[in-house]
Protein backbone atom coordinates (compact mmCIF):
# COMPACT_ATOMS: atom_id res chain seq x y z
CA UNK A 1 0.00 0.00 0.00
CA UNK A 2 1.57 3.20 -1.02
CA UNK A 3 2.14 5.60 2.10
CA UNK A 4 -0.93 7.78 2.70
CA UNK A 5 0.46 11.76 3.07
CA UNK A 6 -1.58 14.87 4.23
CA UNK A 7 -1.28 18.02 2.12
CA UNK A 8 -2.08 20.59 4.79
CA UNK A 9 -3.09 24.27 4.09
CA UNK A 10 -3.87 27.32 6.47
CA UNK A 11 -6.34 29.61 5.13
CA UNK A 12 -5.30 33.39 6.24
CA UNK A 13 -8.43 35.73 6.36
CA UNK A 14 -7.90 39.18 5.89
CA UNK A 15 -10.46 42.18 6.57
CA UNK A 16 -11.94 43.95 9.30
CA UNK A 17 -15.49 43.57 7.68
CA UNK A 18 -15.28 40.19 8.25
CA UNK A 19 -14.40 40.28 12.43
CA UNK A 20 -16.81 43.15 12.50
CA UNK A 21 -20.12 41.01 11.41
CA UNK A 22 -20.41 43.05 7.86
CA UNK A 23 -19.51 40.38 5.80
CA UNK A 24 -20.02 36.48 6.16
CA UNK A 25 -17.26 35.09 4.89
CA UNK A 26 -17.69 32.41 2.20
CA UNK A 27 -14.10 31.96 0.61
CA UNK A 28 -13.48 29.21 3.36
CA UNK A 29 -16.17 26.73 2.58
CA UNK A 30 -14.99 27.05 -1.20
CA UNK A 31 -11.31 26.69 -0.57
CA UNK A 32 -11.92 23.52 1.72
CA UNK A 33 -14.37 21.81 -0.71
CA UNK A 34 -12.11 22.76 -3.43
CA UNK A 35 -8.89 21.74 -2.59
CA UNK A 36 -10.73 18.23 -1.15
CA UNK A 37 -10.92 17.66 -4.15
CA UNK A 38 -7.06 17.19 -4.56
CA UNK A 39 -7.08 15.54 -1.74
CA UNK A 40 -5.37 18.86 0.24
CA UNK A 41 -6.78 19.71 3.78
CA UNK A 42 -7.49 22.68 5.28
CA UNK A 43 -5.52 22.13 8.87
CA UNK A 44 -6.06 25.97 10.49
CA UNK A 45 -7.73 28.89 9.64
CA UNK A 46 -7.26 32.60 11.62
CA UNK A 47 -8.79 35.51 10.77
CA UNK A 48 -7.35 39.19 11.52
CA UNK A 49 -8.00 42.50 10.64
CA UNK A 50 -6.36 45.46 8.28
CA UNK A 51 -3.47 45.53 10.61
CA UNK A 52 -0.11 45.23 9.78
CA UNK A 53 1.81 43.37 12.58
CA UNK A 54 -1.42 41.36 13.16
CA UNK A 55 -1.28 40.17 9.52
CA UNK A 56 2.57 39.64 9.63
CA UNK A 57 2.47 37.37 12.83
CA UNK A 58 -0.08 35.15 11.71
CA UNK A 59 1.70 34.69 8.16
CA UNK A 60 4.81 33.79 9.84
CA UNK A 61 3.29 31.43 12.01
CA UNK A 62 0.91 29.77 9.52
CA UNK A 63 3.92 29.55 6.36
CA UNK A 64 6.00 27.79 8.83
CA UNK A 65 3.89 25.74 10.01
CA UNK A 66 2.26 24.22 7.13
CA UNK A 67 2.99 23.05 3.47
CA UNK A 68 1.15 25.96 2.39
CA UNK A 69 -0.85 29.02 3.07
CA UNK A 70 -3.47 31.06 1.59
CA UNK A 71 -4.53 34.35 2.10
CA UNK A 72 -7.95 36.06 0.96
CA UNK A 73 -8.24 39.89 1.35
CA UNK A 74 -6.87 43.34 1.31
CA UNK A 75 -5.23 43.58 -2.27
CA UNK A 76 -7.19 46.13 -3.82
CA UNK A 77 -6.46 49.63 -4.69
CA UNK A 78 -7.39 51.67 -1.26
CA UNK A 79 -5.26 52.35 1.79
CA UNK A 80 -6.62 49.33 4.07
CA UNK A 81 -5.33 46.96 1.17
CA UNK A 82 -1.68 46.13 3.11
CA UNK A 83 -1.74 42.58 2.40
CA UNK A 84 1.03 42.49 -0.30
CA UNK A 85 2.94 44.87 1.80
CA UNK A 86 2.68 42.71 5.02
CA UNK A 87 3.93 39.67 2.70
CA UNK A 88 6.42 40.90 1.58
CA UNK A 89 8.10 42.34 4.92
CA UNK A 90 7.52 38.43 6.23
CA UNK A 91 9.11 37.29 3.56
CA UNK A 92 11.81 40.11 3.88
CA UNK A 93 11.68 41.66 0.09
CA UNK A 94 10.97 44.47 -1.27
CA UNK A 95 7.76 45.01 -3.96
CA UNK A 96 7.56 45.94 -7.45
CA UNK A 97 5.73 47.21 -10.26
CA UNK A 98 5.79 43.81 -11.92
CA UNK A 99 5.67 44.60 -15.73
CA UNK A 100 2.75 41.75 -16.80
CA UNK A 101 0.30 43.84 -14.67
CA UNK A 102 1.56 47.52 -15.37
CA UNK A 103 1.06 46.08 -19.46
CA UNK A 104 -2.53 44.17 -18.69
CA UNK A 105 -3.67 47.67 -17.08
CA UNK A 106 -1.99 49.78 -19.59
CA UNK A 107 -3.82 47.77 -22.14
CA UNK A 108 -7.27 47.76 -20.06
CA UNK A 109 -7.22 51.78 -19.31
CA UNK A 110 -5.29 53.03 -22.28
CA UNK A 111 -2.64 54.49 -20.33
CA UNK A 112 -4.23 55.95 -17.41
CA UNK A 113 -2.27 53.91 -14.72
CA UNK A 114 -3.16 56.04 -10.77
CA UNK A 115 -1.00 55.27 -8.22
CA UNK A 116 -3.54 53.57 -6.53
CA UNK A 117 -3.77 51.29 -9.51
CA UNK A 118 -0.30 50.68 -9.15
CA UNK A 119 -0.49 49.56 -5.92
CA UNK A 120 -1.80 46.83 -7.02
CA UNK A 121 0.71 46.28 -9.74
CA UNK A 122 3.17 45.47 -6.93
CA UNK A 123 4.10 41.73 -6.35
CA UNK A 124 7.68 40.82 -3.61
CA UNK A 125 10.75 39.90 -5.35
CA UNK A 126 10.55 36.08 -6.28
CA UNK A 127 6.71 36.06 -6.29
CA UNK A 128 5.08 34.60 -9.58
CA UNK A 129 1.64 35.64 -10.17
CA UNK A 130 -1.15 33.98 -9.90
CA UNK A 131 -4.29 34.23 -12.82
CA UNK A 132 -7.05 35.85 -12.30
CA UNK A 133 -9.45 35.01 -14.88
CA UNK A 134 -12.45 37.33 -13.65
CA UNK A 135 -11.72 40.94 -13.77
CA UNK A 136 -9.04 43.18 -12.10
CA UNK A 137 -5.31 42.31 -11.37
CA UNK A 138 -3.90 38.61 -10.53
CA UNK A 139 -3.24 37.35 -7.25
CA UNK A 140 0.65 36.55 -6.44
CA UNK A 141 2.37 32.98 -5.23
CA UNK A 142 5.62 33.77 -2.91
CA UNK A 143 7.22 30.61 -1.72
CA UNK A 144 4.43 28.50 -0.18
CA UNK A 145 2.10 31.31 0.09
CA UNK A 146 -0.62 31.91 -2.25
CA UNK A 147 -2.32 35.50 -2.04
CA UNK A 148 -5.56 35.98 -3.70
CA UNK A 149 -8.37 38.29 -3.60
CA UNK A 150 -11.08 38.19 -0.99
CA UNK A 151 -13.77 38.88 -3.09
CA UNK A 152 -15.75 35.47 -3.60
CA UNK A 153 -16.36 35.81 -7.49
CA UNK A 154 -12.43 36.74 -7.65
CA UNK A 155 -11.42 34.71 -5.61
CA UNK A 156 -12.94 31.31 -6.60
CA UNK A 157 -11.67 31.98 -10.38
CA UNK A 158 -7.73 32.40 -8.75
CA UNK A 159 -8.13 29.48 -7.27
CA UNK A 160 -8.24 27.55 -10.32
CA UNK A 161 -4.70 28.26 -10.17
CA UNK A 162 -3.92 27.53 -6.87
CA UNK A 163 -4.98 23.97 -6.87
CA UNK A 164 -2.94 22.80 -9.65
CA UNK A 165 0.76 24.44 -8.23
CA UNK A 166 0.06 22.83 -4.80
CA UNK A 167 1.33 18.97 -4.46
CA UNK A 168 -1.78 16.87 -4.24
CA UNK A 169 -2.53 14.13 -1.36
CA UNK A 170 -4.56 11.64 -1.41
CA UNK A 171 -7.97 12.30 -1.59
CA UNK A 172 -10.43 11.90 1.63
CA UNK A 173 -13.21 9.35 1.04
CA UNK A 174 -16.48 10.70 3.38
CA UNK A 175 -19.04 8.00 4.03
CA UNK A 176 -22.19 9.30 5.82
CA UNK A 177 -24.69 6.91 7.92
CA UNK A 178 -27.72 8.96 8.80
CA UNK A 179 -29.27 7.75 12.05
CA UNK A 180 -32.98 8.84 12.50
CA UNK A 181 -34.90 8.81 16.16
CA UNK A 182 -32.48 8.39 18.59
CA UNK A 183 -29.56 11.26 19.80
CA UNK A 184 -26.26 11.12 19.45
CA UNK A 185 -25.96 10.24 23.61
CA UNK A 186 -27.50 6.85 22.91
CA UNK A 187 -25.29 6.42 19.46
CA UNK A 188 -21.82 7.90 21.47
CA UNK A 189 -20.52 4.47 23.02
CA UNK A 190 -20.84 2.31 19.22
CA UNK A 191 -19.45 5.37 18.26
CA UNK A 192 -16.54 5.43 19.96
CA UNK A 193 -15.44 1.79 20.43
CA UNK A 194 -15.94 2.17 16.07
CA UNK A 195 -13.59 4.80 16.60
CA UNK A 196 -10.84 3.64 18.91
CA UNK A 197 -10.46 0.62 16.33
CA UNK A 198 -9.59 2.59 13.14
CA UNK A 199 -7.34 5.34 15.17
CA UNK A 200 -6.51 6.79 10.99
CA UNK A 201 -10.02 7.20 10.45
CA UNK A 202 -11.59 10.48 11.47
CA UNK A 203 -15.36 9.27 12.51
CA UNK A 204 -17.33 12.95 13.60
CA UNK A 205 -21.38 13.21 14.79
CA UNK A 206 -22.96 15.96 13.02
CA UNK A 207 -26.58 16.10 15.28
CA UNK A 208 -29.61 17.03 13.44
CA UNK A 209 -32.92 18.85 14.79
CA UNK A 210 -35.83 19.46 12.43
CA UNK A 211 -39.81 19.21 11.92
CA UNK A 212 -39.22 15.83 10.49
CA UNK A 213 -37.44 14.45 13.67
CA UNK A 214 -33.92 14.71 14.92
CA UNK A 215 -30.89 11.77 15.12
CA UNK A 216 -27.08 12.07 13.62
CA UNK A 217 -25.39 12.08 10.65
CA UNK A 218 -21.89 10.05 11.36
CA UNK A 219 -19.22 10.89 8.95
CA UNK A 220 -16.73 8.20 8.33
CA UNK A 221 -13.66 10.02 6.54
CA UNK A 222 -10.65 8.41 5.35
CA UNK A 223 -7.81 8.15 2.70
CA UNK A 224 -8.64 4.39 2.12
CA UNK A 225 -11.79 3.87 0.54
CA UNK A 226 -12.05 -0.19 1.69
CA UNK A 227 -11.42 0.61 4.83
CA UNK A 228 -13.93 3.89 4.67
CA UNK A 229 -16.45 1.14 3.15
CA UNK A 230 -15.80 -1.09 5.78
CA UNK A 231 -16.00 0.77 8.90
CA UNK A 232 -19.43 1.96 7.70
CA UNK A 233 -20.85 -1.27 7.24
CA UNK A 234 -18.97 -1.55 11.10
CA UNK A 235 -21.05 1.11 12.28
CA UNK A 236 -24.62 0.63 11.15
CA UNK A 237 -23.82 -3.11 12.80
CA UNK A 238 -22.91 -1.38 16.07
CA UNK A 239 -26.05 0.93 15.72
CA UNK A 240 -28.49 -2.20 15.17
CA UNK A 241 -30.62 -2.57 18.61
CA UNK A 242 -30.68 1.04 19.63
CA UNK A 243 -34.08 1.81 18.79
CA UNK A 244 -33.01 3.82 15.57
CA UNK A 245 -36.18 4.49 13.15
CA UNK A 246 -33.99 4.33 10.51
CA UNK A 247 -30.27 3.89 9.60
CA UNK A 248 -29.80 5.02 5.66
CA UNK A 249 -26.23 4.98 4.09
CA UNK A 250 -26.06 8.06 2.27
CA UNK A 251 -24.11 7.98 -1.08
CA UNK A 252 -22.06 11.11 -1.22
CA UNK B 1 -14.79 63.46 26.58
CA UNK B 2 -14.56 59.98 28.58
CA UNK B 3 -11.71 57.66 27.26
CA UNK B 4 -12.81 55.33 24.26
CA UNK B 5 -12.08 51.85 25.26
CA UNK B 6 -11.80 48.79 22.99
CA UNK B 7 -13.33 45.32 24.57
CA UNK B 8 -11.54 42.64 22.37
CA UNK B 9 -12.56 39.60 21.52
CA UNK B 10 -11.20 36.22 20.23
CA UNK B 11 -13.60 33.36 18.71
CA UNK B 12 -11.98 29.91 18.68
CA UNK B 13 -14.34 27.58 16.30
CA UNK B 14 -13.74 24.34 16.83
CA UNK B 15 -14.64 21.29 14.65
CA UNK B 16 -13.51 19.00 11.55
CA UNK B 17 -16.38 19.65 9.90
CA UNK B 18 -15.83 23.37 9.62
CA UNK B 19 -12.31 22.67 8.08
CA UNK B 20 -13.30 19.81 5.90
CA UNK B 21 -15.95 22.22 4.02
CA UNK B 22 -18.82 20.30 5.07
CA UNK B 23 -20.57 22.20 7.09
CA UNK B 24 -20.25 26.98 5.89
CA UNK B 25 -20.07 28.34 9.23
CA UNK B 26 -22.22 31.28 10.23
CA UNK B 27 -21.22 31.33 14.15
CA UNK B 28 -18.77 33.89 13.83
CA UNK B 29 -20.61 36.16 11.70
CA UNK B 30 -23.79 36.22 14.17
CA UNK B 31 -21.12 36.44 17.33
CA UNK B 32 -19.57 39.91 15.91
CA UNK B 33 -23.00 41.47 14.76
CA UNK B 34 -24.02 40.73 18.59
CA UNK B 35 -21.26 41.61 20.41
CA UNK B 36 -21.04 45.10 18.26
CA UNK B 37 -23.85 46.35 20.01
CA UNK B 38 -22.06 45.81 23.51
CA UNK B 39 -19.14 47.73 21.83
CA UNK B 40 -17.48 44.45 22.07
CA UNK B 41 -14.71 44.19 19.33
CA UNK B 42 -14.23 40.30 17.91
CA UNK B 43 -10.41 40.88 17.00
CA UNK B 44 -9.30 37.85 15.63
CA UNK B 45 -10.89 34.10 14.89
CA UNK B 46 -8.77 30.99 14.70
CA UNK B 47 -10.71 27.57 13.42
CA UNK B 48 -9.09 24.59 14.48
CA UNK B 49 -10.18 20.63 14.15
CA UNK B 50 -10.48 18.31 16.49
CA UNK B 51 -6.61 18.18 17.91
CA UNK B 52 -6.48 18.20 21.57
CA UNK B 53 -3.18 20.05 21.36
CA UNK B 54 -4.66 22.30 19.07
CA UNK B 55 -7.13 23.27 20.83
CA UNK B 56 -5.65 23.98 23.93
CA UNK B 57 -2.78 25.90 21.85
CA UNK B 58 -4.66 28.08 20.52
CA UNK B 59 -7.18 28.43 23.54
CA UNK B 60 -4.12 29.07 25.54
CA UNK B 61 -2.59 31.69 23.19
CA UNK B 62 -5.94 33.72 22.66
CA UNK B 63 -7.01 34.05 26.47
CA UNK B 64 -3.53 35.48 27.33
CA UNK B 65 -4.05 37.71 24.56
CA UNK B 66 -7.38 39.32 24.77
CA UNK B 67 -10.15 40.26 26.93
CA UNK B 68 -12.42 37.02 25.92
CA UNK B 69 -12.45 33.83 24.21
CA UNK B 70 -15.77 32.91 23.18
CA UNK B 71 -15.32 29.28 21.59
CA UNK B 72 -17.92 26.91 19.61
CA UNK B 73 -18.39 23.35 19.00
CA UNK B 74 -17.17 20.43 20.59
CA UNK B 75 -19.70 20.08 23.62
CA UNK B 76 -21.71 17.36 22.66
CA UNK B 77 -21.58 13.30 23.77
CA UNK B 78 -19.87 11.46 21.58
CA UNK B 79 -15.71 10.86 21.70
CA UNK B 80 -14.98 13.87 18.89
CA UNK B 81 -16.49 16.20 21.41
CA UNK B 82 -13.13 17.39 23.53
CA UNK B 83 -14.05 21.19 24.19
CA UNK B 84 -14.89 20.37 27.70
CA UNK B 85 -11.42 18.15 28.56
CA UNK B 86 -9.19 20.95 26.75
CA UNK B 87 -10.51 24.06 28.31
CA UNK B 88 -10.18 21.99 31.46
CA UNK B 89 -6.16 21.15 30.96
CA UNK B 90 -5.39 24.64 29.59
CA UNK B 91 -6.85 26.12 32.83
CA UNK B 92 -4.91 22.85 34.95
CA UNK B 93 -7.39 22.43 36.43
CA UNK B 94 -10.25 19.17 36.73
CA UNK B 95 -13.51 18.61 35.27
CA UNK B 96 -15.83 17.15 37.19
CA UNK B 97 -20.27 16.82 36.82
CA UNK B 98 -22.46 19.42 37.73
CA UNK B 99 -24.97 19.07 40.22
CA UNK B 100 -27.20 21.24 38.89
CA UNK B 101 -26.86 19.70 34.88
CA UNK B 102 -26.67 15.93 36.24
CA UNK B 103 -30.42 17.24 37.88
CA UNK B 104 -31.23 18.96 34.85
CA UNK B 105 -30.63 15.60 32.73
CA UNK B 106 -32.71 13.50 35.27
CA UNK B 107 -35.59 15.67 35.37
CA UNK B 108 -35.29 15.43 31.36
CA UNK B 109 -34.36 11.59 30.90
CA UNK B 110 -35.91 10.22 34.25
CA UNK B 111 -33.20 9.15 35.48
CA UNK B 112 -31.66 7.76 32.67
CA UNK B 113 -28.66 9.35 32.07
CA UNK B 114 -26.37 7.28 30.31
CA UNK B 115 -22.06 7.65 30.32
CA UNK B 116 -22.46 10.01 27.16
CA UNK B 117 -24.75 12.12 28.58
CA UNK B 118 -22.59 12.30 31.58
CA UNK B 119 -19.43 13.55 29.42
CA UNK B 120 -22.24 16.97 29.07
CA UNK B 121 -22.79 17.45 32.49
CA UNK B 122 -18.52 17.95 32.76
CA UNK B 123 -17.35 21.31 33.72
CA UNK B 124 -13.69 22.36 34.90
CA UNK B 125 -13.99 22.82 38.82
CA UNK B 126 -14.20 27.27 38.75
CA UNK B 127 -16.12 27.33 36.00
CA UNK B 128 -19.65 28.15 35.75
CA UNK B 129 -22.80 27.93 33.96
CA UNK B 130 -23.58 29.63 30.68
CA UNK B 131 -27.72 29.06 30.57
CA UNK B 132 -28.95 27.14 27.06
CA UNK B 133 -32.40 28.63 26.55
CA UNK B 134 -33.02 26.25 23.33
CA UNK B 135 -32.23 22.47 24.07
CA UNK B 136 -29.47 20.08 26.16
CA UNK B 137 -27.10 20.86 28.74
CA UNK B 138 -25.59 24.45 29.11
CA UNK B 139 -22.36 25.68 28.31
CA UNK B 140 -20.02 27.20 30.66
CA UNK B 141 -17.74 30.14 31.67
CA UNK B 142 -14.12 29.80 33.07
CA UNK B 143 -11.86 32.82 33.57
CA UNK B 144 -12.07 34.70 30.50
CA UNK B 145 -13.40 31.87 28.43
CA UNK B 146 -17.05 30.85 27.16
CA UNK B 147 -17.29 27.67 26.12
CA UNK B 148 -20.47 27.23 23.23
CA UNK B 149 -22.23 24.68 21.40
CA UNK B 150 -21.40 24.66 17.75
CA UNK B 151 -25.27 23.96 16.96
CA UNK B 152 -26.18 27.71 15.83
CA UNK B 153 -29.23 27.87 16.93
CA UNK B 154 -28.50 26.70 19.84
CA UNK B 155 -25.41 28.31 20.51
CA UNK B 156 -27.26 32.00 19.44
CA UNK B 157 -29.46 31.38 22.44
CA UNK B 158 -26.32 31.00 24.74
CA UNK B 159 -24.64 34.34 24.02
CA UNK B 160 -28.03 35.99 25.28
CA UNK B 161 -26.13 35.21 28.77
CA UNK B 162 -22.57 35.70 27.35
CA UNK B 163 -23.11 39.28 26.55
CA UNK B 164 -24.27 40.75 29.71
CA UNK B 165 -21.66 38.94 32.30
CA UNK B 166 -18.67 41.03 29.73
CA UNK B 167 -17.10 44.54 30.13
CA UNK B 168 -19.19 46.55 27.74
CA UNK B 169 -17.39 48.87 25.31
CA UNK B 170 -17.90 52.20 23.47
CA UNK B 171 -20.38 50.51 20.57
CA UNK B 172 -19.22 51.56 17.52
CA UNK B 173 -20.82 53.58 15.33
CA UNK B 174 -20.79 52.69 11.19
CA UNK B 175 -21.49 54.88 8.55
CA UNK B 176 -21.73 54.06 4.67
CA UNK B 177 -21.33 56.43 2.03
CA UNK B 178 -22.24 54.36 -1.44
CA UNK B 179 -20.37 55.70 -4.56
CA UNK B 180 -21.90 54.40 -8.17
CA UNK B 181 -20.08 54.58 -11.56
CA UNK B 182 -16.48 55.30 -10.39
CA UNK B 183 -13.82 52.29 -9.53
CA UNK B 184 -11.95 51.72 -6.10
CA UNK B 185 -8.55 53.13 -7.65
CA UNK B 186 -10.37 56.14 -8.33
CA UNK B 187 -11.36 57.20 -5.07
CA UNK B 188 -8.30 55.76 -3.44
CA UNK B 189 -6.98 58.72 -2.85
CA UNK B 190 -8.89 61.05 -1.24
CA UNK B 191 -11.15 58.19 1.08
CA UNK B 192 -6.71 57.39 1.82
CA UNK B 193 -6.55 61.48 2.42
CA UNK B 194 -9.59 61.25 4.83
CA UNK B 195 -8.31 58.28 6.45
CA UNK B 196 -4.57 59.89 7.59
CA UNK B 197 -6.66 62.94 8.65
CA UNK B 198 -8.81 60.67 11.00
CA UNK B 199 -6.24 57.78 12.59
CA UNK B 200 -8.57 56.77 15.30
CA UNK B 201 -11.29 56.39 12.82
CA UNK B 202 -11.42 52.95 10.28
CA UNK B 203 -12.17 53.84 6.93
CA UNK B 204 -13.10 50.68 4.74
CA UNK B 205 -13.65 50.15 0.98
CA UNK B 206 -15.91 47.59 -0.20
CA UNK B 207 -16.45 47.42 -3.93
CA UNK B 208 -19.53 45.94 -5.54
CA UNK B 209 -20.22 44.75 -9.18
CA UNK B 210 -23.83 43.60 -10.49
CA UNK B 211 -25.87 43.97 -12.92
CA UNK B 212 -26.92 47.46 -11.72
CA UNK B 213 -23.55 49.18 -11.70
CA UNK B 214 -20.47 48.81 -10.21
CA UNK B 215 -18.69 51.11 -7.54
CA UNK B 216 -18.25 50.64 -3.37
CA UNK B 217 -19.51 51.26 -0.55
CA UNK B 218 -17.19 53.43 1.52
CA UNK B 219 -17.83 52.48 5.37
CA UNK B 220 -16.49 54.92 8.11
CA UNK B 221 -16.32 52.88 11.46
CA UNK B 222 -15.32 55.08 15.25
CA UNK B 223 -16.64 55.23 19.20
CA UNK B 224 -17.38 59.30 18.83
CA UNK B 225 -20.77 59.72 17.02
CA UNK B 226 -19.92 63.40 16.05
CA UNK B 227 -16.33 62.28 14.52
CA UNK B 228 -18.14 59.77 12.30
CA UNK B 229 -20.91 62.05 11.15
CA UNK B 230 -18.36 64.79 10.24
CA UNK B 231 -15.48 62.79 8.47
CA UNK B 232 -18.44 61.19 6.08
CA UNK B 233 -19.11 64.34 5.33
CA UNK B 234 -15.95 65.40 4.83
CA UNK B 235 -15.33 62.12 2.62
CA UNK B 236 -18.28 62.98 0.12
CA UNK B 237 -16.75 66.44 0.13
CA UNK B 238 -13.65 64.95 -0.92
CA UNK B 239 -15.66 63.04 -3.77
CA UNK B 240 -16.90 65.34 -5.98
CA UNK B 241 -15.72 65.92 -9.16
CA UNK B 242 -14.77 62.85 -9.54
CA UNK B 243 -17.20 61.77 -11.96
CA UNK B 244 -19.68 59.15 -9.49
CA UNK B 245 -22.89 58.58 -11.13
CA UNK B 246 -24.24 58.73 -7.54
CA UNK B 247 -22.87 59.55 -4.07
CA UNK B 248 -25.20 58.50 -1.67
CA UNK B 249 -25.52 58.06 2.71
CA UNK B 250 -26.57 54.89 3.41
CA UNK B 251 -28.36 55.33 7.12
CA UNK B 252 -28.09 52.20 8.43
Amino acid sequence: MAEIERVAVAVLIIGDEILSGRTQDTNLNFIAKYLGTFGIDVAEVRVVGDLKDEIIAALNALRSRYDYVITTGGIGPTHDDITADCVAEAFGVELYEHPEIIEMMTARWQGEINAARRRMARIPEGGSLVRNPVQGPPGFQIGNVFVLAGVPMIMRGMMEDVGPRMRPGAVVIARTVRVEGIGESVMALPLETVAKAHPDLSLGSYPFFGQDGFGSNLVVRGRVEDEVLSTVEELVGALEGLGAKAITRVEP
